[in-house]
């Protein structure tokens, strides 16, 4: 049976706790001298974006050969796709090649799980559109575990996700993911952009949503920033840069609201000065390179699971 | 004595059945979880492509992987080429570095010919223009013989290629390489995309052409459809897509004139619902994604006889 | 202590002479037909490159795979720089990986110093705007030494450097770099591609500077031809292509004025043509194709002292 990871619905929580637990140990061989696993020696993984992605890409090239696999990457620009072929043919093309798994990432919302079926080989879903973002997700509740959790759980923790809500698979993989780790979420975002219906969705999902930064931070356990894509700023429903920032942004007089010692996250790339602030960025409290880390161990952590012929993730 | 893989006219019937031969091991390879070989490690291979292509050169890049030799690839994006160097200093420059093989794109018909004039290295060309593209009739007579042939022939089977005979470089060598095998060719194209002087061409090479794709179907053993260039499909003499379809496309319909079983061929991108339809692409008898599994196969063996000290190819 | 290398300052002579000890070394390597060396098995190298630099990032990716690391390559183009990043987030964050060397291509002069005080890892300077591109000038210096020198030295030997001075880092670290191993320089362009303020410099680094191509000619025991940026040469102050030919092309004419065998450099890409001749180019005595040769071995000398855990480069 080919298992995928499609969706933080894919893995339940005593499964995250388990990738979290060989991601600790792929934690430990990052920082040797000699990175190299066998575990996966002779496998081939398909690194397929159709969406530029340097970071998520080069953190899976690197996850996949420190693992001794072979990775192969393909853009989209330039590629078949461009070509007028259809999704389908592409990724049975790329796969007929033999090869054993597939990252990929896409604009469209649900493209990895029409890809997943298919396929007979695991499908790693590297974002689509606005939909999700697993191994993001998954890199964030790790470090967030490590910073604040008692062993395997966040339960009892309250963390803020705080931006475009409305755009953000890193929001919504994160409510899932975080939800399972027992941690008790308050989404935060200026009016314009809270996802329409988030009222009933974060009664099913159990969590919180606010419209005042202000109010939120002083009572969190972390933070964590989400991107602003300032294509998306420029309608006349949206505020401007300088407005988000006043009311939404991680500014350096709102890092006093923190209680000492908060943890500040943010999946990058960041817009200093726009969703936060340099002092923020660059506090003693900031997770965001550790993040960057984390997210190595985890694709390690994931592929491993999906690929080495264990018995599942 | 270097030898090059140019042109169909590079190898014999008999060193075609050696690469075939060597092909069939290499596919049982890429069927296996391991699939190193260690041939060609130390080696190293440089893909140069001045032409995009997904498919062909990460199929080149998994072959020369799965043999363990260094893959680079060279994009003429953003290389010296755009830079005013000339073909020669390029080529002269990258394989300075130490490199043991070129695989070579261009749009240049003859461009490979040329490069290996130049070198003394083992140059495949990966397709040139309108002229050639060797390891893709490779790879389509492997896939015919395992599906049509006694073992080491082609001897007697009628097969059908239809398309845009006069820009397909896929059809230059597959008419080389079918012959070689044994099999006859029957041309089929629209009066305006037929190659002028065809006719003499054909006495001489043993292929007969034809107009009409309904009188050919029923007779075939097998039906190799070529992609169409769109782009190319604006000129006022060249048929809409349209009447391309309905004229010269394997639609439903024309699936009913083939005998049971005959494989259906397409050497990718497809353009579905122009020169081939969703049902004959899909149809149990379509082997399309059999001809991407068997190019890594036939790419290793190429690269295998070229380069690992053997002998000949 | 971490070790870069972003400047020709950055080397003594003795050092020098180190990287040209094992670079002859690696040189037998490439020459070898397996040419893997385990010296960096398990290290990560990244190619980070803000701007497109085929010959150059092939030459460091060879390298380092031939010392048996992985190496990732990141290009500009739609990576998170591209997305508003800083800079300094762009490297920290792909060195955040867990990444043991970064190599770095970048427009703005004095970027890689920049980087460097940012990282706990070495740099390595593959070009940084007008300012140096050390593992040029070391290429260059160690191919000259071969074809000049008495062992470990380049003492009393006169070396033409010709062409856009004022743009030119190839210049500014070969001047370095050719001061060091002992040669004396002649720095030949017109008066609009002199640097201001060169008479200073000249007499604070020991080198001559001349106007007049003609007259430097007969006197040297080589001569190294810089590339010309043809966009550069649009200004009304700047030669006509036709006219830097006349004035300080390496033409026909000209190589006669050259003692016997004098060696011909030239760092690529060439215009033919323009500030070279197909005669200079490709005259017996042209050392250009051993440049590219070199700077392999020159490039997995570097790599090596810097990152293999010895004492030091």
């Amino acid at each position: 049976m080919t298992r995928h990871l499609l969706s933080i619905d894919d893995v339940s929580a005593e499964e995250i706790q388990q990738l979290f637990a060989t991601a600790a140990e792929m934690h430990d061989v990052q920082k040797r001298e000699v990175k190299k696993l066998p575990a996966l020696r002779g496998r081939t993984v398909i690194n397929l974006f159709f969406e530029d992605s340097t970071r998520t890409r080069s953190s899976f090239e690197i996850a996949g050969k420190w693992l001794s696999a072979d990775v192969i990457n393909l853009s989209a620009k330039g590629s078949s796709a461009s070509k007028g072929e259809s999704l389908r043919d592409t990724v049975l093309t790329v796969t007929a090649m033999g090869v054993d798994g597939l990252v990929m990432r896409h604009s469209a919302s649900g493209a990895a799980h029409q890809v997943a079926g298919w396929l007979d080989i695991p499908v790693i879903n590297a974002g689509d559109g606005m939909h999700e973002h697993p191994t993001q997700a998954l890199l964030d509740g790790y470090t967030l575990q490590r910073q604040l959790g008692s062993p395997g759980s966040l339960e009892g923790k309250r963390i803020a996700i705080v931006g475009d809500l409305t755009h953000s698979r890193v929001f919504r993989s994160n409510v899932k993911s975080l939800g399972k780790l027992g941690a008790s979420v308050v989404a935060v975002a200026p009016p314009t952009l809270m996802p329409s219906g988030i009222a009933e969705w974060a009664k099913a999902d159990g969590f919180a949503t606010s419209y005042t930064l202000d109010d939120v931070l002083p009572e969190v356990d972390a933070v964590m920033m989400l991107r602003v894509q300032r294509e998306r700023m420029s309608g006349g429903y949206f505020p401007t840069s300088r407005e988000y920032t006043v009311g939404y942004g991680l500014t350096r007089q709102r890092l006093g609201l923190l209680r000492d010692g908060v943890p500040i996250l943010h999946p990058g790339p960041m817009n200093r000065g726009l969703e936060i602030s340099p002092e923020a960025a660059d506090a003693a409290s900031s997770r965001i390179l550790d993040q960057v880390s984390a997210g190595v161990a985890i694709r390690m952590s994931v592929l491993y699971h999906l690929l080495a012929g264990e018995e599942s993730a």
